[in-house]
């Protein structure tokens, strides 16, 4: 995570009312003064203030200021520090067994027409002390990003530290809340957007790493466009964003699509968008998905702007495709289109340096009818797609349309898709039926020529 | 409440993507054709729409355009049709008892280190179902406000069919999450907003109507402000809304204060901001509380632009005061301050009249201290002060600073307040102190000239 | 003219850099205190400050400062002070003769090379000194509105000073320049619009008094729009706007189009755009014309909203059609089509009563006949159409379409138009051409209705 | 210059009504078929085309479609087709010589009361013709940009062709309107302006080069303030902008000043603005000054922002001081303060060295002093100050303050300033008094530690 300086909270407080960090801080000396790795003695004076702060005493208007004076304290904490405060939070502000046992009573002894009363009450003393305090953030300027990141933090506390799942669990609760689709906002990209903003493109982009301003600009030309999901909350913050190319057919190579030299497309004559990166920006929000939303918002967008438009697709990796074709047996690829011609040839056989090698183009056939296997395919037990982003966008009603061969010669590409690229297309009358026939019963939407390969 | 036209959804089929309400609608006759009334025989239509909705079949984004298009079907229904439909959502759609009940054993008997995540489950096995559907809301254009108008029917509702409570507290919950303060942005409002914006102002205006836009004007003029919570996504709606003065000294008299041909104050000599009302907008929000954050903020705003302000402080109407004093009988008046005083005048005695009978000053000087006592006292059970509007500032940190006399002639002011207004001073050092008296022991902090009222 | 209150220039200096009216007010106390009237003891006071700006000594801020201050003296002024005020800079501060024949004579004895040179030295020599103080005003906040509103009251004031008018054209001159319609900004107009601006639409309304704020938003509802151009330093003023109704086919009648209890049209089914009001709303800008531009561009605009439009044209009065029908002579009517058949009714001929009284449909025929052939007839001498709007209309590429017989039935419309309103149509394709051939030939371009009634 | 794109005109047409780029583009055959050098046979197209957009024949808006059409031409030329073009307006659209005798007669005959009628008669036929084209570009998008890129060439080729000369002072008077101070506004730069604003901070800073995003970044962090003037029809392009440090006394390095890794200064401690940098960003405005209100409008800015700011100071180099000391001999330098002193070490006399050799500080004292004389001394003829930037300083009001030893090790900073760099101060009540001792004295106010070096 990029861990947010102290500063934060300064300027939040001045934007605070009324007295801002001053005011609170006479009144905060105590947490202030707390060592770097919260030792024992300093862990009475940071329950004394959460419960000052859950109390509310002074007003809800002081208990957010004291709310701000925490999350400075917490940003200045190390690391043992910071899992010590976590585990406080997790352990002794979490919900009183004994209130949850007299609401279960209540709920059993209810009469019928008093059951959903019961289930209410029973519900509300289910809730954890420790969500009215995280909520107060919320109040707080820089507040949610702060929660965002802490999310993320413990993300990777929780792998040593396993008491602290439960508080992250509450997080993601409770961000998933505020983060609702409905709260976000659609923001077009491009050059004439704010530094802040594109800093982060550079820092957060997943898929094709982003070398320089310069690439970061031939990317937001007038023929490509860049969506994200904004939070109001998080102005400057993409939450997820997507790289569009506006071209004639469907792309095949992404390395000249992103070609700094390549000559500007003239969108008056493009009929295809592709969508070729699409970036989750947030690790603090995993598990929330905003994915699905957002290229069925951008394909709206760029209908309206484009009419002309004939084409969605994506040019998407296939990440795991190699690992796949190197972990299944002889036996298995045998029985896959492709496979025996695969096993035809001499060990050792490599995808990559199949692209040298392959005089005869006998090669990349059989790859290509392997990886076809590979994305069509679907896990016996979830019904899920093998490849994780096969399984995001069929679920999202796409078609498996078109493999590409030394699609993505970067490092990357090469390791983990052997190279190859796939276009997922986006029929918009087709979407919500392939959808629900994915989702349903593991169906796989291809194109013919994906089905000749399968042959 | 100001009920909506369908074609506020409508608009919104036209936002959503992809297809919009021409191709959810093929799938949707039947939810669009079922009568105003919701007779039992269209019922199961309803209930099939409503459990595809549940389902997400077709992917998340189908599932928000279905739910705009129940929402447009609501709109459609007749007064009857509407509490059929909602006693739909409080009966079918609530918790699942069965699944509580797998859940508390489970709960039961969790392992101490499991408990938490037992708890998380249990909490989730007692969300109502419904809530799903009304979730889906917030993705639609125009959803949130239409739950929000949803919920002030409800209100109405719950009076004749208390069984709609279930649902009313359901919404109320999520509305307060979506409607969290930290999610809330304070706007200036003034000649150069929207007229969208104003004629809401117009329509909402609680405390001291407004009579056209040129009272409106004159309370936007350069020596007047006025700020109100905005929710993003109900961008043209006031939720709460402040209308303050700049003047010299306490202001004593709304009527001159509103008077459209007083001269404009010159701001820059100006040492008091009188806050003169405060409106709560939407009727569906009620129970979530905005006044304390938006007066703070408030002041925080008019330091930071206007640094040579000595006073904030508010002149607010005393609702209670008239109703109080004829409910006291004359053994508890005689107690009180001045009673003895007002008893002493023969019957009627009526503190409207008090104005032109009074030729001594007898009798407004035994109203004042009266009014002084009631506004100071508190309800022996709550430790809350007898009048409504006085909980309100005193909660929040103000002082009781000073009767003033014949301050509101309208005819509600008379009616309610005897004419009488009242000064809540908040003085910035101090408001966290006096919350926290009043909150804990009822302590109302109180001027010196009241002091002297009440010996 | 709507007369500025002195405060424009009090908020003005507030702006201004550094140190603002107060200490420019201590320099100033000569120019505060000139009487009303200007009498000739405080014309020193004047031009010793006037020659100050000129001098720019202390810098061009400070300059721009005196500028404003001397606004400020100048809007406390009575009409003679302003007069008197106008008249010394429209005497005392033109060219330098003997400046202007010392550089006459440098021109007749250029040689050729030097030749441009010389005729720039003249061109300057030519300007007036005083054009030096007007642009002063330029870098004064609320100063272009200043000089717009001065110009206004210079154009009344010419009437009876014809000294002024040099004065006058020289402020033309320089709007001229500032308006240039480059640096202006075409902006829409609606509900979402500002107060301020849209108070400014129901001053300005020129064509169909807007009534009320009712009226306004009915003008501003979903079927209709409005646009207007605004200069970046007059932020809230329009300098001049057009209303467009959304409809299907030609629009006949005014009332109906304005009509607020009539229903909305479906903005998506609509094939027509009718333009039926066009208002100049600044009288100080009289002489520099923005409206072709307007038209053009707002078309541009409703072409890319509304791909379906098929037809963009106007409902317009005809403003000079009664009064050259009672101004005609009957011989004159007698050679025109419908004139004869006019002439055989018994007088009092009266269009207005003609609806009444018009048993057979003959009157109105021969009024229609008649009009078409006012609108399409233009004047010996300037081969402008008769009809002013008819000429603003033609020139700007537009075809008179068809007449709409009791179309406009206020007071206005029938005192001036005889209850006619007349469609000019807009044919994208042919306006260039038929610009031409009007302006170079005067020919009107006419559709086959309107040929019709020509025969 | 940076050359523009053809491709700007290409996105203006889409904006321009109606038809665009297609429209005109058969209209407009001949003027794109040119060749690059614009050969003689293809000057008749050119003329053609100019006297069509001059008759403004088929409207106004045709005619700036004209121009746009032409300004696409243009922009396809080589360097000989461009001063060709340029060289058929300064010659063939100038002024018509017997027009203006004509009018010179009319101007002599003219009585006392027809004389300014006559003089504005003579003002317009001095206009060149071509300025009613140049004006005309006003109109396109884009167009305001292209004629400063084309003064820009126009300065440059004015050396080779001095025929331009009259051409590019009519573009001058032109652009000096347009760019009136009146008409820009002050925009605050930082991290959250676009990067397309940004990325021509880069590019245009004349006085310490920024290196990358990253130094950018920096200078516009939270302790840093910048600002320029933008003109509305140039919205991405700065005309001038200053860069400002928040600091605690004067600074006195540059290099301490623009360093990424010092920390941040708390601006609510500080009390110093410091202005490093100035640079006027586009050479096609050259000769139409910004400078003075930028300084004096950011000075007002900061104030309000930062109200316990005690000093307004640049720390600027002293460019022309290290040729003046070679240049001036011995004999004049004896003269001076600190002269002899200097002239006491043995050649080669090297102020840069002088960091190195100088063992007692005799050479540093010797230098300031000699700095001291060239900084505060003035050019007998003109009453300018010797040094072009102190000129510019001093004439707006400042004062030589403070003079730094090793200030700027820039190779720059010491091949033209020897290293040091001077604060000038800007007191705020003394601004106007000492722009007007300077200018109308040539009186340079000095700081008491100037004096003690003069001495």
């Amino acid at each position: 995570m990029q861990s947010q300086p102290v500063s934060i909270f300064e300027r939040a407080f001045k934007k605070l009312v009324p007295g801002g960090l001053e005011a609170v801080g006479r009144r905060g000396s105590d947490i202030m003064n707390i060592a770097a790795d919260l030792p024992e003695a300093d862990i009475t004076a940071v329950k004394e203030w959460i419960d000052n702060c859950l109390a509310q005493n002074g007003g809800q208007v002081e208990a957010r200021n004291r709310a701000a004076m925490l999350g400075r304290a917490y940003l200045k904490l190390s690391v043992t520090g910071k899992t010590r405060f976590l585990g406080l939070l997790a352990e002794h502000y979490g919900v009183n067994e004994s209130s949850v046992e007299k609401a279960i009573d209540q709920w059993h002894n209810a009469k019928s027409s008093q059951k959903t009363e019961a289930a209410q009450a029973l519900r509300r003393a289910l809730e954890p002390s420790r969500t009215a305090l995280l909520k107060q953030f919320n109040g707080v300027p820089s507040g949610v990003k702060f929660l965002v990141d802490m999310r993320d933090e413990l993300l990777t506390f929780c792998k040593d530290y396993p008491a602290l799942k439960s508080l992250e669990t509450d997080l993601q609760d409770l961000l998933a809340t505020w983060f609702d689709i409905g709260l976000l906002q659609l923001e077009e990209i491009n050059w004439h957007s704010s530094a802040a903003m594109l800093e982060k493109l550079i820092a957060y982009e997943a898929v094709h790493a982003i070398k320089s301003w310069n690439d970061l600009k031939n990317r937001l030309d007038s023929d490509r466009r860049c969506f994200a999901f904004i939070h109001p909350n998080m102005p400057d913050e993409p939450l997820i964003f997507v790289e569009v190319a506006l071209v004639n057919g469907l792309a095949g190579n992404v390395q000249k699509l992103l070609d700094e030299d390549a000559p500007t497309q003239d969108i008056d004559t493009a009929d295809t968008a592709i969508f070729y990166s699409i970036s989750n920006a947030q690790r603090g929000l995993a598990g929330i998905s905003f994915g699905n939303f957002l290229i069925k918002q951008v394909v709206k967008k760029l209908r309206d702007e484009f009419p002309q438009l004939k084409q969605f697709a994506t040019l998407s990796p296939i990440p795991g495709f190699r690992r796949w074709l190197e972990n299944t047996t002889a036996e298995q690829l045998a029985h896959l289109p492709g496979g025996e011609q695969w096993l035809s040839y001499p060990p050792p056989r490599d995808p990559v340096l199949a692209n040298q090698t392959d005089t005869t183009g006998g090669q990349q056939e059989a790859i290509l009818k392997l990886a076809a296997s590979y994305l069509c395919s679907t896990k016996p037990d979830s019904g899920r797609a093998n490849d994780p982003v096969a399984h995001f966008h069929l679920s999202n009603g796409a078609q498996v349309a078109r493999l590409n061969w030394m699609a993505d010669t970067s490092d990357k590409g090469l390791k983990q898709s052997a190279g190859l690229m796939v276009n997922y297309l986006y029929e918009l009358p087709k979407i919500v039926h392939r959808s629900q026939q994915y989702t349903s019963i593991g169906a796989v939407s291809q194109s013919s020529a994906i089905k000749k390969l399968l042959k």
